[in-house]
């Protein structure tokens, strides 16, 4: 038996999450979940899955769901509810499946927690990659990668000697609008970023998609995750999302991990590593698909990508406003505040104000976050 | 540094074996070979690798060479010699290059020997499949797969839960006569059989490309290789062969292995794994190729492989004269003795006409390759 904390438990890799867990219950149990304030959600999973542990954001979602939780549930909030969830002494496997660079500081905490943690919260690498794979290394503690991207990398590296790896290409579905040339994107609206042809996932992401800059955090969380230098690290236009990502060794060799677009996989699969357990349903019937195209990324029609090539080689706290700029950017559009090329002009007009901190502490990545999310939310 | 032995070393493995061994002389040395006739060949292997032990078909070759060997070199011929060459103390590895069932005998003495065994040659495994992987068990030694498809499935299983396999998918690029239709067949000559539109190989392997019935031999080197029943073993064509074959795991996450169709590779990993060496030269590039295309195998359309799986399913001896039938019909085909369609006619009326002896033992095996081969013949 596994024992299992969530964080985010209520967002899209969180739901799928739980239904990983549903389906196995011989060999998985929650004990401990976080998330915001979607009260409902919360309470049907504490009346079906029984944690012991529950934390929301605010203490008036917690009061609210205290006074319809069964008896022997810990209901608690705040970012101090956060820190206890990851670190629930019985859990030993914390999912992230929160999404931002707020997922940071539980993350860290985890790590010192020993707990292995299934990463699905990549603002967390591309913010603070350095400081979060040091302190994995320090306290031994596993970081399996939940991206359906980085779950294929790793499958993929596994029975390998690490050290013959000569490139790690990510495939790239495009996202919603990939038809579009860049004089179509002037006026798409939140409804058409929303709609991606293959995956199904949280607004954040599927924005993040139809910009790139998906793909772009994903790169530089790879050369994280799997130690690998940016120019070792290829993007590949892939519509249809068979081929979930590939590596290629010095022999020339290339191993890839396919399947259908379902994140259920790869959440069970950083849970059950080095095993794989059964998961019903749908196969991949390449016979059936006929075709699978792939294309050269074309940076000039994707700056977003190119802009986190460029923060993730130049190290430091760019990367970290990078992503913060992009978040709030993200949710400016989201809210109908600014227009979608605004995402990218404003991530660039802040990269170009940021002056960098080499090898930042925490607090200087705290900082630099902080000044970029200021930034971006007062650009137009 | 690893000591090789090379069965069949002037045929088309044999020679991309010397393009391996040529290109890593710190990490491999050829200490003995066995060839047919070529003299010219070997010579030339003899003069640039130096083996210790050399064996070829006939006396009379032998005298040959001996005339212009450099002094040191054994020079030894026939069934004996063969078998002095797979049991040469100083080999680590064999590969058993050899085309045909004829490698059957040398390679079970490799196996006795305790030599690591990189299995180049299915028609092996096809006919006493049982045998040699008992064998095997018994010396406790590894028969590393040469085929591309095999080799390809083999690195899927690295670090993996075989009990995990749900299914084995082998693709087949559909040989030199794939956009043919069967009344197209009728009068193919050997030309157009022996152009392969992928890959660089042997003549017979060629022919049994464009028959199928070489993806038929490999499901059953499969099943042997990898302990898997042939439900669990699907056949899918793919015209570029560039996905060389995939594993669906239980979770239905499918590793694969891609690359360009060079055999170097193949026979490269069978001689370093479980690691990679670097092989330079022509890497994989998808965004080029642009499209692969995947379709369902046709049966009706390629009655060998059906007849294969039939074979296989049936097990004992018939798998034996399945491969028995096949190699003379082909070489009956490539001598122009009888026409491309009768291939199938004579392996199937052979097939016809067998009693089956289940648990063959190894006089049992000879023998009824010894009978079919001998119909085979004799049929038009």
């Amino acid at each position: 038996m596994k024992y299992i904390a969530v964080l985010g438990s209520t967002g899209s890799v969180g739901t799928q999450t739980m239904d990983v867990l549903r389906a196995k219950p011989e060999h998985f149990k929650l004990v401990a979940l976080a998330a915001g304030q979607n009260v409902q959600v919360v309470l049907e999973q504490i009346h079906e899955f029984r944690p012991a542990l529950v934390s929301v954001a605010t203490k008036e979602a917690a009061e609210q769901i205290k006074a319809h939780a069964p008896q022997g549930v810990k209901i608690i909030y705040g970012e101090e509810g956060l820190l206890e969830v990851v670190t629930y002494p019985q859990a030993d496997v914390v999912v992230t499946a929160i999404v931002g660079s707020v997922g940071l500081k539980p993350t860290l905490a985890a790590i010192e927690a020993k707990k292995t943690i299934a990463l699905a919260n990549k603002e967390t690498l591309v913010t603070a990659g350095k400081l979060v794979m040091e302190q994995a290394r320090r306290f031994n503690v596993d970081i399996l990668p939940v991206d359906s991207e980085h779950s294929a990398i790793f499958q993929c590296l596994q029975g390998e000697n690490r050290k013959r790896v000569e490139q790690i290409i990510v495939t790239a579905s495009g996202g919603s609008l990939r038809h579009k040339n860049r004089a179509e994107l002037e006026h798409v609206t939140v409804q058409e970023v929303l709609n991606h042809p293959n995956w199904s996932m949280g607004s954040k992401i599927t924005v993040d998609s139809a910009t790139m800059m998906n793909k772009g955090l994903e790169v530089i969380e790879a050369h994280w995750l799997f130690d690998i230098p940016f120019d070792q690290i290829e993007v590949l236009q892939h519509d249809e999302s068979i081929i979930h990502s590939m590596v290629v060794f010095e022999d020339s060799a290339v191993m890839a991990q396919l399947g259908t677009p379902d994140m259920k996989v790869p959440i069970q699969y950083a849970l059950t590593y080095p095993d794989r357990y059964s998961i019903s349903g749908k196969r991949l019937n390449l016979a059936e698909i006929g075709k699978l195209h792939f294309r050269k990324m074309d940076f000039e029609r994707f700056p977003c990508l190119r802009m986190a090539y460029e923060a993730g080689r130049a190290g430091g706290t760019v990367p970290t406003v990078l992503n913060a700029a992009n978040e709030v950017s993200v949710m400016r559009f989201l809210q109908g505040d600014i227009s979608f090329l605004s995402i990218e002009h404003i991530i660039s007009n802040v990269l170009d104000k940021h002056s960098i901190i080499q090898n930042p502490g925490l607090e200087d990545i705290h900082a630099a976050d902080l000044w970029a999310r200021e930034l971006a939310l007062s650009m137009s």
